[in-house]
């Protein structure tokens, strides 16, 4: 039965230019913080990612939806938590400040990963443990997929599971081996030339097969620069990722795009703003070969949908620490799959909970286990760091969800 | 000079099922009112709605922004408003919370509308007056058109104004006759069969040509019952919309939506959830001739940009206490007219703003003067309500925005 609810607001402040971008230059990184304690004294955590500012709002929001679950049990809770979603996400005076987007959504998805986190420290197990241990109809049990029923019916998911459950034990090798990652840290905004070169070397080093590169500088010649200087470094046999953050209009993307294709890049990451589908639509076309990866800033299912049935989107990048939590990251993973686009997160929580949901993705749904983003920064501030060897995570072992902080407990 | 800011968190209950609809039963109407108070007294009020719970979160955005604007002087602001928008829409941490939606979007609003109101009545005249007095340059000059640039240039927006003044002053005559008005009010969804029937009668009595009901039952039959007493009650000379308030999935709205056509609806409003394009187009190619209305719940231009691409909209329902404030209200109006479809504003206002808005529209834009909502539940909350005689809104001529409220000065 959950009976205490603490909500904590974490900010952590980051050094050298680190997590800079072309349109964030100076964040922090921080978390809205919900803590669910049963009457045993577990206690499930969830995040929320925000940058600082107004990361209080994101906290009340969280109360707001976490008060509702006082007194009840998280076992009864997960075994139908799309019923859940769909009340809280609905409830009709709060849900005009989204719906189902901003604040209030970031706020959902502290309180959903909490509960996630909560019931797998109940049962004693990792959550991808859990996760992968869930019948179809279970998985599909603790998610919402209202406004979906034109691509993903209730009877299509749980088919999909169905199938994929039957060649799962062939996928079970990554728990040994380890889910490929790839470093974003080795070109932050602000970073001179010199020290992404360092860094490229260091991530060479350290096992790394694919690397992100920042631009949307406003001189392109910068960006050229710099990603020529990353693709030197490196050679041809890694995969170099670029991610303009939003910064550029269509037509500028359209014509700096074109110009960055001689360095062959894996994708070309949030090139102008998250709303515009149909940007990113004439982009694709405009710029192919070149894939476009997009979603750290899309909130929910709906717009995943839309981009999904768009085509324009070579990889969907959805964060269960941005949208509604690990129940809306796994609708969404579901919709990838069936449009057959992968799933490469991005990482708001620095990879603690999505270690284990593309663990999940990969073994229960048949999602390729293409890599994850590997974002080093807080690694002091977590209980149970993620663990990188070789440039693979390694397969966390400890109870929930792994997103407890040692000052937020 | 800004010299002092004041953010009030006022909430008004609603009486015997006033205001309810399919999604919001039980809703309040709330307001998150920003004052700007100069070194003279005179004080500009802003106001963003919402539907009572987290109204507070709004008031919290909007102080994070109306702080940046201490100590400046409003008319030099709003000279160059567009890039006051666009910098403080885009504040590097805060942005996260968006970008350009929800609560930090609904902040903003508030804070954009009293910089509107606190101009108008610095120069002494109703907003109306004050913005068809302006040149096209100084229009576009308070207009954040980033993230536009594939349709709508600066250039582009000049020009278009530029034209439409040729033909003002023979526009000008809706000044005296008034705007007309519809009656959003006949058919709250709680409203027994009875009480909508007394309803529809008073309207036509009062003068309104137009009016509209909310459907989105559980059980089809009664939207169709309702919508049928609607259409028996006023005949078949007055236009009668439809608002479901996204309460449909889109299987759901071609369903009813065909059963409605029977009785001749001028528009359905919000049939499903307003992140959804492409279920829009849909929907509006499965029950042609039937037009679809929405942007109720669109939170910005750019989101109103693909909505105008996709050819879904009959009707554009841009609501100024919603999207980011006036400026971004006039951005979207632009788009509108680019594409030729009508703006009827939703109105959290109660039309106290609106009614100076679409006056812009008309006269200084070109856009037809169709009709504005109507919703009469708040009028003794303010100082100046509007009027309405013979089913039109008699044009306000008090210095401002109208938006001042009694107990909140």
């Amino acid at each position: 039965m959950i009976k205490n609810i603490d909500i904590s607001d974490a900010r952590f402040d980051l050094k050298n230019g680190a997590g800079s971008d072309a349109v964030h230059k100076d964040p922090q990184y921080a978390y809205a913080v919900t803590h669910l304690r049963d009457e045993q004294g577990i206690s499930g955590t969830g995040l929320a990612f925000t940058l600082g500012e107004g990361n209080d709002l994101v906290c009340r929001a969280a109360k707001f939806y976490a008060e509702t679950l006082r007194g009840q049990d998280i076992e009864t809770v997960m075994h139908g938590f799309g019923d859940t979603f769909r009340k809280l996400s609905n409830e009709q005076q709060f849900r005009w400040l989204g719906p189902h987007k901003g604040v209030v959504h970031l706020g959902l998805a502290a309180v959903t990963n909490a509960c996630y986190d909560l019931w797998a420290k109940k049962c004693g197990v990792p959550l991808w443990k859990l996760l992968i241990s869930l019948s179809p109809e279970a998985i599909v049990n603790t998610l919402d997929l209202s406004y979906l029923e034109d691509v993903l019916t209730r009877e299509e998911a749980i088919a999909m599971l169905t199938e994929a459950a039957e060649t799962a034990a062939s996928r079970m090798a990554v728990l040994e081996q380890g889910y490929p990652g790839y470093d974003t840290s080795v070109g932050w905004f602000n970073y001179d030339d010199e020290k992404v070169r360092d860094n490229c070397k260091r991530a060479l080093e350290q096992g790394f097969g694919a690397m992100k590169l920042k631009v949307g500088s406003a001189d392109p010649q910068r960006d050229i620069r710099r990603a020529n200087i990353v693709r030197d470094t490196v050679g041809d046999n890694v995969k170099v990722m670029l991610d303009a953050n939003q910064q550029w209009n269509l037509p500028q993307a359209i014509s700096i795009c074109n110009e960055l294709k001689a360095m062959h890049p894996y994708w070309v990451e949030e090139p102008t703003h998250p709303d515009d589908v149909f940007a990113h639509v004439t982009l694709a076309k405009a710029i192919a070969p070149v894939k476009l990866a997009l979603g750290e800033h899309v909130p929910n299912r709906i717009i995943f949908k839309n981009y999904l049935q768009s085509g324009c989107a070579g990889f969907m990048q959805v964060d269960a620490v941005r949208v509604g939590g690990v129940s809306e990251f796994i609708t969404i993973s579901l919709l990838c799959k069936k449009f057959g686009v992968p799933v490469v997160p991005h990482v708001g929580d620095m990879g603690q909970l999505h270690q284990h949901l593309v663990l999940f993705n990969h073994i229960a749904m048949g999602h390729e286990a293409l890599f994850l983003e590997h974002i080093p920064h807080l690694k002091e501030h977590f209980l149970h760091p993620v663990k990188i060897e070789n440039g693979v995570y390694v397969t966390p072992q400890e109870p929930g969800s792994s997103c407890d902080l040692k000052n937020h407990v």
